[in-house]
């Protein structure tokens, strides 16, 4: 990142020593205009190892909403939608692996409280006069947040989830979404989550994929977690659970169960479907062994920020379950515990907390923590073919990052660079399947106005509490 | 916070509960214009016992670079200069207790490396090479961070300190400045570090304040230490010096002294003059008792992600020093560790960091982490009574931070909100003494693209590391 100035004019010289990566069909559609070129960026790209490579002064080319190539060779080629990138990095959009979207109404609403008293006093009681239009609302902001942070894919684990899916459409993100159900509600919220996934499976254009999404073991049943595990087989679907999300859930589980949460998802079945699995910081010794054992492909999804916030004595265990080959995705869970869905923020706490509570500086790199930001997230949330990687034929789910702030310079290591100095605040532009939906920090699909105008008129209704309702006990 | 757009029209209805705080002499000055109004903010004050709170459509009177009155009342003054401030909050400018802000230079070169390697393998054998023209230049690259982060002040301790006094003088910023020494330099290095303080206090027409700097006792002896403490009490100078920066130092100290660097700060008498501690992660059990017999005003300041980002076992024990009544201040440590001057994320993570540490939801609160980045910064750096806080006869550091993104609304609780969804780049507009040095994240004091494109042009010869030279030893 010699020159920090992006300056309209761009230069034709093909370099000689110039990388090329097309897309095997690439060629008979020459001569038709590509639609969308991003000329002279640096792109964030991965080399037959995975490992994390950046290409100076590139070139992507985006048709059908995939990406056709990213090359360093300086193309003369016709194109709708042209982005002069100088000064820009490129990048995958960020995953966010496990949210509760809507949640963004409550962000602040249960402040410096344990988990217990924020789930019993606080959100069990106000979700239960959640409404359609709450939800809504609560998922317009939310898309809002993540596409100016540059988050182009969130896997949800939510009610209302067909309103979701709906502002997911009209938001132009992907998603993978999950209709959460407890057992406490009989059969019936286990069949609602399968009919939800099966109505919106491929929907949006195909950007929509779903889940399965049994609560937790702690609030679902074995009976319903291994009839979950044999739906999720049985239509090939993901399944989004809470589980082990912290040592106290793990304990308790010992203690009632005499087994650990993750035994129970081993005992019926659950690893042996795809399985995103949330938190995981209850993860211990001797769930190890069981990971490795899952036939399905396992996801954990890592929200440090919130581990942190309600002071549990443990985070997810990213080394030890790296060395299982388990992709770790990164996360904020919703905003009413974490106060963010910034995954910008969460890819630099993995790498701070993983250093400090290994006590290993070396452990885990800023080059580890893109990993686990792009490939990684994108195979825990099931899409490990179609995202996460600027590669000829994945979907063109780009993000622009600003480098030339005072805070990103100068430039030793690009990918330090990115994790410990860039913030949320510097993507400029974010691109989900070729389609721009914020260009220069100006969102294009969504109004924050006037859904926070309606939000706050809502608020009395939403956040009462003389009811004394709640949608459930938290007792793991 | 209900209405989060800024409209221009202001209306002039005098509120009947207002609540006013005016300096004495303000109703001598009320014909003439004031220099600065803010309007129809939202302002962060602190009542009579500290605690925070908030004003709603408050407005400030500045007038000679002070803080003339803090209102709810509409009041229809004169004034040189006015700023509409809806959808903002106004608070005090962050201090950032601890800095080198010319090692920004260096920002990303040693990364993922224990401390011992990162100074003794590259910074040191690097800054033999610093000259002052890098040193300008990486301290104007540094101002311009920290006034878009919403820093108005900062206590830096490094070398070729004349320059940073130039820089500091150009950006318009506060600042604590110490030229740092080592007793390797024989006596000079004290003799510069006092001639320096001396000449340069209370320049930039006041705004730079000055300090001895030693760097530590591990690299400072007791005699220049104890020289230090009779030169800064005859002086009426603070002493801002790295001591007890991790546990490993205080170990070796006790087996090599045995005493902790606390025990020698106390034993040379720099616990009996007002002293600026940096670090402190591994101050102990056995050091409290030291520091509650200080009779000098002792300060502590924290850089918490730097700590994560090394591996530290330990934090700041803030809990412990707040019960003995020592002010801890933000901080974030040079950007060659830290990765960054972004003192607002050091607010969040203190909070975040002393919850999980502590294993206590509870604490710290939001309002606790705006304590220490008002009030207990402001003491830290020696400027209680100048700095700090929004009330009258304070100087005008001021920073209007944008409350209406997607990402901090709803408000339920703005304390949380601040320091918990907000980010750095929300500050919209930085004024130091009255004077605005950012205008909506425009810069008015300093150019980067020009310092940055002549300080890559300088790295080739400032990174060079063939001479095989250090500045130094790191041996604790």
């Amino acid at each position: 990142m010699t020159s920090p100035e992006p300056s309209p004019e761009a230069k034709a010289n093909a370099s000689s020593d110039a990388k090329t990566n097309t897309a095997p069909d690439a060629s008979s559609d020459a001569n038709t205009p590509a639609d969308l070129i991003i000329t002279r960026c640096t792109a964030l790209v991965h080399d037959d190892h995975e490992q994390i490579d950046f290409l100076e002064d590139a070139t992507i080319v985006v048709r059908g909403g995939r990406i056709e190539a990213v090359t360093t060779e300086r193309l003369d080629l016709p194109a709708t939608e042209r982005i002069d990138a100088r000064g820009r990095l490129a990048m995958p959009g960020l995953v966010n692996c496990h949210t509760h979207a809507p949640m963004v109404t409550l962000r602040g609403i249960a402040e410096d409280l344990p988990v217990e008293e924020w789930f019993n006093d606080v959100i069990w009681p106000i979700e239960s006069n959640l409404t359609e239009r709450d939800v809504e609302l609560g998922a317009r902001l939310a898309c809002a947040e993540m596409i100016r942070g540059g988050v182009t894919c969130f896997a949800d684990h939510y009610f209302s989830m067909d309103t979701v899916a709906a502002v997911t459409a009209e938001s132009g993100m992907r998603a993978n979404l999950g209709q959460a159900f407890f057992s406490s509600q009989g059969t019936e919220g286990r069949e609602q989550s399968l009919d939800f996934a099966l109505r919106h499976r491929d929907t949006a254009d195909g950007r929509i994929t779903t889940s399965l999404a049994p609560h937790a073991p702690y609030t679902v049943d074995d009976a319903d977690l291994a009839a979950t595990a044999r739906l999720a087989r049985e239509h090939g679907l993901l399944v989004h659970i809470h589980a082990s999300e912290n040592r106290d859930q793990a304990e308790t589980s010992l203690a009632r169960h005499g087994r650990t949460p993750i035994e129970i998802l081993a005992d019926t079945g659950l690893l042996d479907t795809d399985v995103l699995i949330a938190h995981g910081t209850g993860i211990i010794e001797r769930d190890l062994p069981v990971l490795a054992r899952a036939t399905g492909r396992v996801g954990v999804a890592s929200a440090p920020r919130g581990y942190l916030k309600f002071a549990w004595p443990t985070t997810t265990p990213v080394r030890a379950l790296r060395e299982l080959g388990i992709s770790v995705g990164l996360a904020t869970d919703g905003a009413a515990s974490n106060s963010s869905l910034d995954v910008w923020d969460s890819m630099a706490l993995t790498a701070l907390v993983q250093k400090s509570t290994g006590g290993d500086p070396r452990w885990l790199t800023a080059r580890q923590a893109l990993h686990h930001a792009t490939l990684q997230s994108a195979r825990a949330v099931g899409l490990g073919q179609e995202i996460g990687s600027l590669a000829p034929g994945r979907r063109a789910d780009i993000i622009l990052v600003d480098l030339t702030g005072p805070h990103t310079q100068p430039v030793h290591d690009l990918a330090a660079t990115l994790v410990h100095s860039a913030r949320s605040s510097d993507v400029r532009t974010t691109i989900v399947d070729g389609r721009v939906l914020m260009r220069d920090r100006e969102l294009l699909t969504l109004d924050v106005p006037g859904v926070v105008r309606e939000l706050n008129e809502r608020m009395p209704a939403l956040i009462d509490r003389s009811h004394g309702r709640k949608i459930q006990e938290y007792d793991t």
